[in-house]
């Protein structure tokens, strides 16, 4: 053992904190090639980056970068929660059972509960969420309205065990989660939370530096009536959201309404035929033949309906232009979303034909057409048997009229549910979602508190998610180019890269790199010095595919000049700065680009 | 949805911070009672004092005042573990069984290990530490000796099933580590790692403030060869541990060896006789019918051997006022500690007699003797029927000198096993553990790197631990009175807690109050203002119970003179103090008690 007395404790910190943000001294861990199978952008940048690894399917290390970059989002959510108001509380992953039976979730919540057994065979499950948990500790802490409202927040492991994780840390099963939870014995109340917390979430995200929309959303799974989702913007983004032109109209597009104009059907002009093909004819080939247009036919699917319904098959009919929104018809069903469609095995054995060939004219299943099916005339369909369509159906003349719902989702162009202009469609991810959840788990749960009568009032909650290591994803689909990721000030694993040529020949230039190193980290600032025996272009290249906003390049060629060469990564602008100059110009382009894209 | 281009954001901001820390916007919680079966003091004073619930056995819920202590106690840990050079990351906590299987801990950790399945039917483990996936993470990352020496460290949540998880955090299932794993191609670089390491652990239990000693501990189920235990000392501590008067020397009391002098056994002067006693007769009784001293008899325990050995039992022998160690008996027999003695049904069945009148004569099992058995002479013990005894026993005499082996623990006033004073015995909590753990991990899961001859070369691990939540009951077992908890001033969720007295009906108390607050709290001072409606002596014993080192009273009594009254909870000083005067006067209360117990 060192003799410690001798080797005094600032003399330790000196050593170990001069080498601890050098290259040569931390795990890099780029990488040039990575597996052919990794899908998306996000998590072939964060591979190459050496932000995280795969354990297993759905499980991921984070290693230092990708740490870095996640500590400043759990930074950023925090001071934004504690600015809210809201109180951190840290409430356990493994969650027994009895609770989640009380809430009836341990049945409703489906196979993506983890559900398991300890070594006394009691059941417990890996939390996908914490409702259950803190309204059962609420319950027990918060006696009177006086003590009304408040908002806890926690950030901690949720693990969700999805059927097919992808994309990364988009879609792992295990992922760090901010969830808050608000209790109220009015709506009113809630209201002022939910809305703090809208505000909030959009705090958070423009400090993030992303593009983002906040959109009316589904409730799901989670229960209760309102709730607004917060996507990133990105191409990439496996959610489409739905904006009007001239309003503040924002939704899911699972969820917004279509607003068929209710126009008057055409009279028939066609009488109803049946045209008998070739099994091997396509519908698209008999359109073509008949010169049909796509919009004057229909869709016609067949979904299991709800348990215990008279008929265990529905027929939902849209327009064959239109794709049926899963949420939509779920809700109309009375089942949880997606659907449950029918298979080529159900669908010939009971109806002796193929999908394709099924349509409305005779079918012995009930029936739900889209608004703007209703509107139809002279369209065409299967003609459920084999190779068979008709041609002119027209309703109420050649079957009834079955019942009419909302059943599509809306496409570009559609009037927008207010009104107020058309819709435009744009991709996100969603990162954050807030609910009013009324008292869905409070009525469950019994948790009452005392109101101004001295009677029980059951409490009111509103709960607020935001992905913590999804927002990291996120923010790389939105922010990158072809070299790599291309981080915004507050989320950079480091402000500063610090590249020193030749510096392993060049006592000066090691020097001076060191010198500029211990300047920012001095002022505050984020930076790392890439000490690593490689060529320039090695540096170059990985700094760039970290993503690193601000490059310092070290020179002889500019040290005899009492230079620095500057380049900026998002915009690759170069620039030589004087030596003494250095950390002024940096903190000034931190500063002019702190919140932008 | 209020319309927030009107409430900007600052001013939502200063709505919600100067509520943030007031009583009547936090969920103080403290409790006057609680159940009478909590059995140790940290554990009951955390659940009155509001800083933990429990959710269900050995999982806890942290309310807003333990987590405040639970982050000072993650914030000292990583700025050490960072000034130390180490590099953080953050490893899932669900882990896949293959890992495991590989180095073997899958069957050898016990059931203190939660196995479970996901959805696919593949097999898991809820992470107890985080060895194999380090080791995995590693050997991919890491290919030659220049990238080490590296030493990686978490702070993150794992689970043990405990069989009976008791004193809330202290031994709850699941809980918050920190946990590093040092990586190295040579033991001389180990050594170094470990050796800062050693000190690394020291600065963070200084800078908590708590009374410590570091010991030579046993490796356990981990692994390795040298480690070392760090101890907050304790009255109520599980753990012995030892201490030499006149050296450095320091061991947990399971691993102390026993330093027997080696003195000539005396020669025999009794002969060797038979006490028949009626089957009521006690040992003691015996023994004080003959006048027979405890230092005269002998304790024989049959413990089960390893698998596979000739004799399933075995018989261990110390003398009648010591205790076995587990430890070092364990390692003897090559088993796995703890021992796993024969029942009452087994003794009976093989040797026809109760453990009581178990003794070495004739017994027909292996026998191994402690060190300062073999030195006794005339000395008594069971006779291996029921209510028999011998008297006057005689090694190589009576029966032959069976193995002799350190199998007791050490007691007070013995030599101290480096030659040097004798051993003091004094109770510590076990908050910190670190590893010497060579190849185990490495071999096992075939890390290796190439070294300077370009061969393949086994990596060489260390790993270092601490207990973050159990730290947190560990410091309250040791700062503690009848009034609650005694925190130190590094660790205290609050530092100042402001108790206005009568300010419901006192504008003026109310905005000194405020005042007040708001001057700590500009200075960084972490400072809780009681805006309850409550008497004073409930707000006094809420705080103190609480343990917040500074209480400032401010009332009108005092106000009138431009004063106010502090109290100090740890020495119980009082204090009138000038309102100008207040911040200074807190921050050199503060800088002078700042590592202080």
């Amino acid at each position: 053992m060192i003799n410690f007395t001798e080797l005094s404790r600032s003399y330790l910190n000196l050593i170990w904190k001069i080498i601890n943000m050098h290259t040569s001294q931390y795990m890099l861990s780029t990488l040039k090639e990575i597996s052919t199978d990794v899908e998306v952008i996000s998590h072939q940048l964060m591979l190459r980056a050496g932000m995280i690894r795969q354990l297993a399917s759905g499980l991921y290390s984070w290693l230092p970068t990708g740490l870095q970059v996640l500590r400043k989002v759990e930074k950023i959510v925090r001071e934004e929660m504690n600015n809210a108001g809201a109180i951190e509380v840290f409430m356990p992953i493994v969650q027994p059972a009895d609770i989640w039976q009380k809430s009836k979730r341990w049945v409703q919540y489906g196979s993506e509960l983890l559900r398991f057994i300890d070594r006394g065979a009691r059941s417990f499950v890996l939390g996908p969420t914490h409702e259950e948990v803190i309204t059962d500790l609420i319950r027990n802490e918060i006696c009177s309205y006086k003590q009304l409202p408040l908002n806890f927040y926690q950030i901690q492991t949720k693990f969700r065990d999805e059927l097919r994780p992808r994309f990364g840390v988009m879609r792992s099963r295990e992922f760090l989660m901010k969830d808050a939870y608000s209790f109220h014995t009015n709506q009113d109340s809630l209201q002022i939370t939910y809305d703090v917390m809208y505000q909030t979430y959009s705090n958070i995200l423009n400090r993030m530096g992303l593009q983002f929309r906040a959109v009316q959303a589904d409730t799901g799974s989670i229960g209760g009536s309102v709730s607004h989702e917060f996507h990133v913007l990105a191409d990439s983004g496996e959610d489409y959201i739905v904006f009007s032109t001239s309003s503040n109209y924002a939704a899911n597009i699972e969820l917004a309404e279509a607003k068929d104009q209710v126009i008057l059907r055409a009279d028939p002009k066609e009488k109803m035929r049946l045209v008998d093909t070739n099994e091997a004819c396509t519908l698209a080939k008999i359109l073509e033949k008949f010169a049909i247009p796509v919009e004057k036919t229909v869709k016609t699917m067949l979904v299991r309906a709800k348990k215990n319904a008279i008929h265990p098959l529905l027929a939902l009919i849209v327009r064959g232009d239109h794709h049926i929104s899963d949420v939509k018809a779920a809700k109309i069903l009375q089942v949880a979303a997606p659907l449950n469609f029918a298979s080529e095995e159900e669908i010939r054995l009971f109806f002796g034909t193929r999908s394709d060939y099924i349509g409305p004219v005779n079918l012995q299943v009930p029936i739900i057409i889209d608004r703007s099916v209703a509107v139809m005339s002279d369209f065409t369909a299967g003609a459920n048997a084999d190779g068979k369509y008709f041609l002119g159906i027209n309703w109420e003349r050649d079957l009834p009229l079955p019942q009419v719902a909302d059943l599509r989702k809306v496409s570009a162009g559609d009037r927008s549910p207010d009104g107020k202009g058309t819709l435009q469609i744009k991709r996100g991810i969603e990162v954050g979602h807030i609910f009013q959840l009324g008292t869905k788990y409070s009525d469950a749960m019994k948790a009452y508190v005392q109101n101004e009568e001295g009677r029980n009032k059951t409490l009111i909650m509103g709960c607020y998610g935001i992905g913590i290591t999804r927002v990291v994803a996120a923010a790389i689909e939105q922010n990158h180019d072809d070299k790599g990721i291309l981080w915004t000030e507050s989320l950079a694993p480091f402000n500063v890269a610090i590249i020193p040529i030749n510096m392993h020949n060049s006592f000066r230039v090691q020097q001076i790199a060191e010198e500029v190193y211990q300047q920012l980290k001095a002022r505050g600032i984020d930076v790392i010095l890439d000490d690593r025996k490689e060529r320039p272009g090695v540096m170059f290249a990985d700094m760039e595919l970290i993503g690193i906003p601000h490059l310092l390049v070290i020179g002889d060629y500019n040290l005899n000049t009492g230079n620095i060469e500057y380049k900026n990564r998002r915009n690759g602008n170069k620039k030589i700065i004087k030596l003494g100059a250095i950390v002024d110009f940096i903190l000034s382009e931190m500063a002019t680009s702190f919140y932008k894209c």
